[in-house]
């Protein structure tokens, strides 16, 4: 029981579940934490659960957040569309301060374990232009960890925010993840997934998806309700 | 209707109910947030709801965030006490990156509202010792918050974290919340509250607060069940 910690960020789409197959073949001992606020893709947690299973974790938290009261974003609020047609500048799938929210919340069970690992699926290349996805948010978000917390002031450990796919295309996201083994037919990515985690095709999520198992040449799992 | 807002964080504590005051004279129009994470003092949030009806609000939302299942706090886990004398470093009230989870959830109603101060009661002078309180935390969340957001990568504004308790003492906070006509009568800080709010008098917070009043040469108007 010598390996050190991560908690990894798991939303059951295929980025987080390549970010938790990277961190467990870097050796760590993984704690996945997902994140139930309401989303509309509710198939997503499922998906999370499948994928915790699959790939191997200690233990699988989902932590409960209902933000459909503050809203503002098509995930979180009925009453705005998902689109089905790319839109120009960031789309209203972004939700506001979400990867903040969900870092502080990976940060707070980090500390309790002392896992001084914190790994997120965020990706700056093939993504929707989200500004909390990007290299400049994750370091400003590591420093504030280290000021924020108990165990970092007092010299336990350093946090450190692990972004393995960061820097790479969608296609690059896939043939790693599939070389490390993840199974993608269990992730759900789709923003508008039905009950049954079947995915809509036509929304940024699904373009974004189709598009990366294309360019990777590995044949696309994913069950498409049309 | 030509203020401007402000997103306060209003816990039901005597430093959040004067931070709403300050806000208030300062001239915005200010929306409440607190937030049920489980704490043990849950009259708290009924102080909260006493605290946003005299002061005034434009909006008080609570959101609902249970952190017991990530403990690691006396005020999130029972099984761990809550200390009765002082003890040395950052004392185990700490809730594990308390702070940061509460001003995301900040930032997300706020980037919703565009209000670009956000209000924080943090006091690093008569406090806790938590880490999270100190201004080198508030500068570099202020950093995150502003790389994190559509709003504010999109140039609509720039989000500003607002502690004016920061360098004040406890009594000068008290001072400053009487000036104010702030009833603190309505508010509740003991960490061991009873469900009629009464506190206990021995905790941290109890005594903080007590010696406040005692040096501000205010009546101390808490109730004590003791």
């Amino acid at each position: 029981m010598s390996k050190e910690k991560a908690v990894v960020l798991l939303s059951g789409g295929l980025d987080s579940a390549t970010a938790l197959a990277i961190a467990r073949a870097e050796g760590y001992r993984c704690y996945a934490l997902s994140v139930d606020y309401g989303q509309r893709h509710g198939s997503e947690l499922a998906a999370a659960r499948r994928v915790a299973g699959s790939i191997g974790v200690e233990e699988h938290k989902i932590l409960h957040l209902d933000l459909r009261p503050i809203g503002g974003s098509a995930l979180t609020d009925a009453t705005i569309e998902v689109p089905t047609r790319p839109t120009s500048g960031i789309p209203v799938t972004y939700v506001p301060a979400r990867n903040t929210l969900l870092l502080s919340l990976a940060l707070g069970w980090a500390e309790v374990l002392e896992a001084w690992e914190i790994y997120i699926g965020a990706n700056a290349v093939d993504y929707s232009g989200y500004p909390d996805c990007r290299p400049e948010f994750m370091r400003a978000f590591e420093r504030t960890a280290n000021l924020a917390t108990k165990a970092a002031v007092e010299g336990r450990g350093h946090f450190r925010i692990r972004t393995p796919l960061m820097e790479l295309s969608k296609a690059e996201i896939i043939r790693k993840g599939a070389e490390l083994g993840v199974d993608y037919s269990l992730t759900v990515s789709c923003y508008a997934a039905d009950e049954q985690g079947r995915a809509c095709g036509v929304c940024d999520s699904c373009r974004l998806r189709a598009k990366g198992f294309q360019e990777a040449g590995v044949p696309d799992p994913t069950p498409y309700r049309c």
